[in-house]
């Protein structure tokens, strides 16, 4: 079958990074591995430049007919001024919310060849491979009331608001437990419910779920400050965490630089599985962003971006056996040393974004 | 002048490590270096079990009247089902509103002689010194609406209220600076103004203070998820962090477990001058929890708690040099290679809750 793939580039290092996707899918064309209907489209602050708007509707209809879309990163200094609207980031909570993409899968996975990059002890991190689901289209991110009120006399209010339903929390919950029961059946769930009303639910929701239909996998609650603190401490304790958007968005930056993987690491979201044609919306992205101090030099990591990729082969193309296949190159060029600057060894030789994408594509 | 103190044990180990603040309490008024009029009360979960609620008005009235409150930890297991309103936090977060306690402070110091209890690379924590500056009043923890509403159908609707005017982000950002400029003059202010509204008031009030009033002091913004990333890749970039209430929750944690001396961790949570008496209302407290895993079993750590009375007489008592014996007196057990088991090093010997204590005094 010829995959649908829309690529978004994005800001910053992403139209470098994404040149490499590009190159790797050639190949595989080329390959005969696979075949891919490839359109292109902006988003983030360069399609505000061409359009005033950080995602054209055009891009948006795109997007919606895509199988699988891509995205590099959005944002940067550039853009600091731009209406609240019309900001870089405003183009990628667009799709997410209008595509649902509900569940945010981001592993963070050590790679043993990197064991040393990380600041944390080489103990702490060699073979941590936790992934964290993170909620998407809910909470403070989309929640209503979300204003900047003038009160006169040179003072100002802001409010955002957290809001989340009994269906948003199980439909998230229910990823991650169906996850664990693929990996080493454990879910450990993160909120606030001692301050927060959205956590008591949370953990009232996940853990009826729980009772209900995944008795099989163990399921422990935590605080999500406390998370925060033993995921430095001690990572290798968890396999899944599920937590909701703004604490996902915290924790899973967190784990992920704490592997000393950041430049290795994709990330998917996904929407619901369609009953009538069993597809879903998917994106994938890199974890890291748009790296505007490097941007432009050749020097930024490709491989989150082609790990993306091989994800996006593997959950919306059903190509598993293609995404092993660069997965293994990945894992090939990193054993035998070759390194961009984010991932090398101080005094260690290293090659650029293209070198890389190269590289990749000759193992 | 005798100063009026007020001990808020509460629950978990807070009792343990406050018998041990008790204790130098009374040797300092023995070697006449300083004169408390002692109170007790009760807070959190054992609140609950005498009055029904997590702080009774009794106890309000005692913390409005004194010079400074020392108070333990607050929750546990034992109170998971209590109702909403009588949670045991709910104790620690009326004495932080009523006493209008907006500033946080929480140094993150790593103790040279505790490097190596860290995750991080010793390299990168050695010399670690950072301040946390947490608003503390205002913020997700208690804007309204805070309700869970029956949608009917079995769908519950969470809803969290993020609220911040003007003159709550001024009054905290204003703590900071004055804060750097005693210590290394630098300020990293922490939002997520890409997607919240509350962050862009935050950046922009901070931004308008400091060019109106602090322009000798470096001041840098950062996204909350990068500074948390920021933290564990490399702390000492930092000086002083001025957050809001639930980034400051997380971000004050991830910075003291990841100095390795989270036992050892004193905060501080202070009001407004008072321009009449000149007096502040304070709460010193440990950054650690109620640790419910080890209560009663004489192993906590009271230096934290140690350390919160030594705050107190410096920053409410303007005793310093009492202060800075304490503080030398815990350095000097350090170095003495005196641990309790959370400090120690694999194979080290320890000591229990009531040894440190008196250890302590004999130094
Ligand atoms: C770019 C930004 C809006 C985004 C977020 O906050 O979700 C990013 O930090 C992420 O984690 O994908
Ligand atoms: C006990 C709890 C309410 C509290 C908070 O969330 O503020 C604690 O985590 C803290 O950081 O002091």
């Amino acid at each position: 079958a010829t995959h649908k793939l829309l690529l978004l580039a994005g800001d910053g290092i992403g139209p470098e990074v994404m040149a490499e996707v590009k190159r790797v899918a050639q190949w595989l064309e080329q390959a005969g591995l696979a075949s891919f209907a490839i359109e292109e489209d902006l988003v983030g602050g360069c399609a505000y430049d061409a359009h005033g708007a950080a995602i054209s509707e055009d891009a948006m209809v795109r997007a919606k007919a895509a199988d699988a879309i891509l995205l590099g990163a959005v944002g940067g200094p550039k853009w600091a001024d731009v209406p609240y609207e019309a900001r870089p980031e405003a183009g990628l909570l667009r799709l997410r919310k209008d595509l649902q993409l509900f569940a945010n899968l981001r592993p963070a996975i050590c790679y043993p060849a990197l064991a040393d990059a990380s600041s944390l002890k080489r103990e702490v991190v060699e073979g941590l491979d936790l992934l964290i689901v993170r909620e998407l289209t809910g909470g403070v991110y989309f929640g209503e009331p979300k204003t900047i009120t003038d009160l006169g006399n040179g003072q100002k209010r802001a409010i955002d608001t957290q809001v989340y339903d009994t269906y948003e929390i199980e439909r998230i919950a229910a990823v991650a437990f169906e996850l664990a029961r693929t990996r080493r059946n454990k879910v450990t769930s993160a909120e606030k419910h001692n301050v927060m009303r959205s956590g008591v639910l949370w953990k009232q929701v996940v853990t009826d779920l729980h009772a209900r239909a995944y008795k099989d996998v163990e399921l422990e609650h935590a605080l999500a400050d406390s998370l925060a603190m033993q995921l430095v401490r001690w990572p290798k304790q968890y396999d899944v965490i599920v937590t909701d958007n703004l604490f996902g968005d915290i924790l899973s930056d967190l784990a992920a630089m704490a592997t000393g993987s950041l430049g290795m690491l994709p990330s998917a979201s996904l929407g619901a599985v369609d009953a009538a044609t069993g597809k879903r919306a998917a994106l994938y992205e890199p974890v890291h962003g748009s790296a505007p101090d490097i941007a432009g030099k050749g020097v930024a990591n490709p491989i989150a971006m082609i790990g993306s990729l091989a994800m996006a082969l593997r959950y919306s193309f059903n190509e598993g056996a293609v995404a092993d296949r660069i997965e293994q190159a990945i894992a090939g060029v990193l054993a035998s040393g070759k390194r961009t600057g984010d991932i090398a060894a101080p005094g260690m030789e290293t090659i650029g974004t293209e070198a890389m994408g190269k590289a990749i594509i000759a193992e």
